[in-house]
């Protein structure tokens, strides 16, 4: 079954915003056993989007549109689909009811423009979207040679097309194509390099059976290991997994920091929560990161109490309470300071544990001693202040900060797995 | 004049790598003037490849591809395109050169495989790439219609990418066609949702001339609103832009928070850098975000001092001097913490101005009397403090972040515009 996703839109075309969406359906539709072979962008121009839309239709089993469905001028895409369907535009009572409940549930009045959000082409089915006014819209097609294809049509807005993609067009897509059975099995590896890993469990990979495939997806210096299981409604074959994942511990176990997590800061989360530990954080060069994405998850309040971010020297000596000797001595990005940070904010916040980084995430500030991309990370309990030294060797700012965090976080989980 | 952007990868068709590549291609040729019409990714599939050029060298005056350009098995890109214009590989010279080049500076000997880096269809022109060892191809084309046009092959790395576009590709593009100039201009928005700003401004929309045109782009609260002015080498009929936007200013100068950014943070960064004005962050339920975004971007140091992630009340009365008696009495979200935290940070840490935020972001934690989506806002400077409550009625965790992050910055913003 093949997809081809079109997003809509001006803003993506002249690269103001980057097209994400793009990725998170792709991703999506992938994991659900479902084959992307093409995704394109056109802005909001009419005949641009009426031949992308043609051509897809003529390609594709599915086509999935996102934009242009907002109420403002440049927002076509409905009247478009609905000539293009030989339909009208007719008010739906469960769009209107959609569109008047969120409306309210913000205290607003309903003007005739938002009314208009509820008007929807007669020929389509409105799935609903719980999180706002657009309305989502399956449109079922048959072409002149007789070739059936869906279109769904879905707000460009990123947080509302990923819920309805979840909850709506997945799992009738799924209904729909009577797709395969598709189980994923993610492990994620940390401090070891993409094509080192590749080589090291190579003699694993090529003992996996046919229908199970692996995907290495690196990303800020740590490689996600996708397992994905093909099986179908008839024939449902679910390999073992637990005795499929010997091999690979036996050959990379000392990198492998966790499983069935997408990143290691739900992995952190949900081992916290788990272990009812407390966490602290210490930030100099990640500049909050870390604890943005700690508490970026609902329940990180149970385990999280809170984060100095010390980017000024003042505030590593006041409010963490590293020696001014350290400082004078070492310098900011150093082992002691380093040290000296995850240990004050621990004792300070009064936490089980700590985290600390410091650290020149460039592109400038670096030195011949300590280049752009020299960062000292450290982690701490009430026993143990463990600290590495990384050299990123790379003077993009935003990579710096990434690693960085991500390396924090392995060194937790690492910690965590030590006998005390 | 008008270009299609074609990216090959697997890694981008399965959602793996978010394609930064056309949103970086699109900025880069919009701003020189140039005309994206589409963008496409297909994935290392040779028919795939074949028809998205094929279609795309007959709809398009420019089309530059991507990927698919390295030395290993599934990079396809430079065989296929020496076919397709029936040419044949020959070795350049000036390519062989480049790869040798490369490979002393690193250190390394040069492979029979690195080597064949250097073969190039005969019929193309090649553009030295100083960065990296796959060459960048220049194509004139005629198709049997007799309509000319380029078709240019770059390296997927994004910096090699970037620097080739900058250097080679956008210079030579400029010279082969004579393509207009085109000026855009940012607005922000701030503190009205997108279809009320539409419905004030539509008037001051319908008055812009015909090679003006307008965007709306939200996210999380805030509305950028976009000009884009196209005009010719031989009728420069440039607007004047102030005077264009007087008429705006009349009808919503209200909500305008600046101009010429990309974003609120963007906005922040300058104004402070400008102003040379210290700040500090007291966050509650931003949890780091705040801080993250500001300290995301170079130079931040010169007036970012740090910040406070205050998760647990006991964050708020010892770190931040938020008193036991207002948070018993009032509760963490309220008007009266706010305020101490706001007040608390800027003294404590000796600030100029400083932002705090309290809230619910849910999905849980809400009550009756304060639900999900309920979110107190403080910006302090040495004079004022001013504190805000915000409703946003909506319990996505995320969304209820990025709203309270971007209305923080606004209210900093604004705060700032105030005459003391």
């Amino acid at each position: 079954m093949e997809v081809t996703i079109i997003n809509i839109g001006d803003e993506l075309l002249i690269g103001q915003v980057v097209n994400t969406n793009a990725s998170t359906m792709s991703n999506m539709l992938t994991t659900a056993g479902m084959e992307v072979r093409k995704t394109m962008v056109v802005g909001d121009v009419r005949q641009d989007i009426w031949d992308a839309i043609d051509e897809a239709l003529h390609e594709s089993d599915a086509v999935l549109v996102t934009g242009g469905l907002g109420p403002t001028k440049d927002d076509i895409t409905k009247k478009l689909l609905c000539e293009y369907f030989g339909s009208e535009l007719v008010e739906s009572q469960e769009a209107l009811d959609n569109v008047r409940r969120i409306f309210e549930s913000r205290g607003y009045e309903l003007t005739p423009v938002n009314r208009e959000q509820a008007l929807v082409p007669k020929c389509c089915e409105v799935l609903n979207n719980d999180l706002g006014t657009a309305p989502c819209m399956w449109f079922d097609h048959k072409d002149a040679n007789n070739h059936r294809s869906v279109l769904v049509s879905l707000p460009g807005v990123p947080f509302e097309m990923e819920w309805l993609m979840r909850n709506r067009v997945i799992p009738k897509l799924h209904e729909t194509f009577n797709t395969d059975i598709i189980i994923t099995k993610n492990i994620l590896v940390q401090g070891i390099g993409e094509s080192f890993l590749s080589d090291l469990i190579e003699p694993w990979e090529l003992s996996l059976p046919k229908n199970t495939k692996l995907a290495y997806l690196p990303v800020a210096g740590l490689t996600k290991l996708r397992l994905t299981i093909r099986t179908t409604h008839d024939n449902p074959n679910t390999p073992d997994i637990p005795k499929l994942l010997q091999g690979l511990y036996a050959l990379a176990g000392l990198y492998i920091v966790g499983e069935d997590c997408e990143t290691l800061d739900e992995l952190v989360h949900k081992t916290l929560i788990g272990r009812g530990l407390t966490l602290a954080t210490a930030e100099s060069c990640t500049g909050g990161n870390i604890a943005r994405l700690l508490t970026a998850q609902a329940g990180a309040s149970a385990y999280f109490r809170g984060g100095i971010v010390a980017y000024s020297n003042e505030v590593k000596e006041n409010t963490l309470g590293v020696r001014h000797s350290t400082l004078a001595a070492h310098g900011a990005v150093s082992e002691e300071t380093v040290r000296e940070m995850a240990e004050g904010v621990r004792q300070r916040l009064g936490t089980d544990l700590a985290i600390a980084t410091t650290g020149i995430a460039g592109p400038d500030g670096g030195t011949p001693e300590k280049p752009v991309g020299t960062v000292w990370i450290a982690v701490a309990n009430a026993t143990h202040t463990e600290a590495k030294l990384l050299q990123f060797g790379a003077n993009r700012r935003q990579q710096n900060i990434d690693r960085s965090t991500n390396q924090a976080f392995a060194m937790l989980i690492r910690l965590l797995c030590q006998k005390d």
